[in-house]
């Protein structure tokens, strides 16, 4: 399961500057994003114990706060000084994390983020129920907000990620599935919330459809990126820098870019290698290393990470009818840390 | 599983009147419920074929509808001519039916309205997806009808059903529940959702506030009572009318009400049954009957009914503020209705 593939093979491996990270931006909304844990775990409250135990171990678990660090980002990028912002990134993560706990009941996953998942510890009927608490949480954080624009860009994204989730499911297991069937796919469940969480941060500040657009664009382009690489970090991460196991998308038979190009690309025995191991879930204790290597042959993990590139550079220069500063520098580091990242 | 236990022995047995029914409540709102039909048909679409098979499944499955006539009957009652009354009761049936996908899920049940359930058909995993799809359709039908107010009143109880779910979930297989701690979890679970229908016809007929209160509390505490009468069905009912199998929640270890009063009236040799039955799941082919017996030594059913009809005669109290006419008479009736009635 160590095993490593070089996911950087393609760049320029001459130059050699810092990593991009999400710290630039972090250290600039850090108030804000105090202030969006504290109505996290404010409105995380129930006289319902389970509800905080197990809504608590998954909010707590260390995820990178990446959704709503963008509205707040793209907020301040926007010139926005009042405090709506605040509790409608709490209300982005609100949705994000009641996706999560259905996620992992629906692909049975045992760890999220290093730690063990709330279905594996409270099995999966609280995590369906306490998910449902906090899609409500966050619908009532919206109504708390009062803008009937924002209702509906939060109702909207909520059934298209539903509708990606159900896609994906469809789609689990098929090796026939197009590239452009697995972008809708990733487009609708990932994507979209994505989109969603930067457009927000033009809209509390009420700038012109323009910017608001550029923002939704941004933010869309950066979540296909940001999936696309995840994918490929399934296959070839370092299991403990990744948080979760390395392989796990392979076990599950998920349909994801890599193995889509795989299929495509591969041979006969190839595609019959994939129907066996993906389709049937027939796996061997050698199968993933044999994967690895029909990955490696016909570059479908390199090339994974081109096209995230492509859509990392897409989500650039969504940006560029902004003014240069802080914030922008902020929110394109974040593309970049998006695209290099090695967890 | 055929066995009868007589209901309605606390009767007096000497007047028969023709079952109360829903018959008139439905038809004075059929012309609307029709409508809502054709709004939650629509609304129901998506291009994803499964979503729109797996919501049809138990959409169309023959429920009552009998949440969304409470509030179309409420806005009859109090004279509202206007539209908005119809997608509200189609986002009130949204919520129950994502409410019911979950449920079946958490309870791993097989039957539902006399229908195989839609995860023992499509499995577990699209039925969480597709529930939270209908959920947020139901979000997004609200945030159409544009009145903050009413997007509070879903948000919260749809908030409060889901930690009524979860505090069911507690207080299953937990025979020292008490009677206040069941009342909790079904006002939660059960009840609030009859309230918010209700109250909704107040709000967009825009009727004052007394009125409001007294719809939700006729809402409320008709809730409570259909719920408990729905306990004492699941151990008496003829498999064929329920439409669910009989004995289900004594299967499941599901604590009810008349459970938990068999548990405190029970003597020792009751308690050590109840315990093995229900909290460690362990049953012999003869157990079922067994419990039959014990509730009917400590009239446990008859007493369950009783309470029943408690709550039944507060919500009837409650509309007494309403002038008398045609609504009102085919609101009262359906409290008769659901305490009387057979499945």
């Amino acid at each position: 399961m160590g095993t490593v593939v070089r996911l950087n093979k393609g760049k320029d491996s001459a130059k050699a500057p810092p990593s991009p990270s999400i710290d630039a931006l972090h250290a600039l909304v850090t108030d804000d994003l105090r202030e969006v844990n504290s109505v996290i775990l404010e409105r995380m409250k129930s006289p319902v114990a389970l509800i905080q135990q197990l809504a608590g171990h998954i909010i707590a678990s260390g995820g990178k706060r990446l959704r709503p660090m963008l509205t707040l980002g793209a907020a301040k990028m926007c010139g926005y000084t009042g405090r709506r912002h605040v509790s409608l990134a709490a209300c982005i993560e609100f949705i994000h994390t009641a996706t999560l706990l259905h996620d992992d009941v629906v692909d049975d996953s045992d760890m999220r983020r290093g730690n063990a998942t709330a279905n594996s510890l409270w099995d999966n009927e609280p995590s369906v129920l306490v998910g449902d608490f906090l899609f409500s949480r966050a619908f009532q954080l919206s109504v708390a907000d009062g803008s009937l624009k924002v209702l509906d860009i939060l109702a909207t994204t909520s059934a298209v990620l539903a509708e990606g989730e159900v896609m994906q499911l469809l789609t689990s297991k098929d090796t026939t599935t197009s590239e452009a069937a697995y972008l809708e796919v990733i487009t609708a469940k990932t994507a979209t919330l994505f989109a969603a969480a930067c457009r927000l941060g033009a809209i509390v500040a009420e700038r012109p459809a323009v910017e608001e657009e550029a923002l939704e664009n941004f933010g869309l382009n950066l979540g296909i990126a940001y999936q696309l690489v995840d994918d490929a970090l399934d296959y070839a991460a370092v299991e403990a820098t990744l948080g979760k196991s390395v392989g796990d998308d392979f076990r599950e038979g998920k349909i994801t870019l890599p193995v889509v190009l795989s299929f495509r690309r591969g041979d006969a025995d190839a595609r019959a290698f994939l129907r066996r191991t993906m389709e049937e879930g027939e796996q061997t204790p050698e199968d993933f290393a044999q994967m690895l290597a029909l990955m490696e042959r016909h570059d479908a993990l390199a090339d994974t990470l081109k096209r995230a590139r492509h859509y990392g550079a897409v989500a650039r220069d969504a940006l560029g009818i902004f003014p240069d500063g802080p914030a922008k520098s902020g929110l394109v580091e974040v593309v970049d840390f998006c695209i290099e990242r090695s967890h």
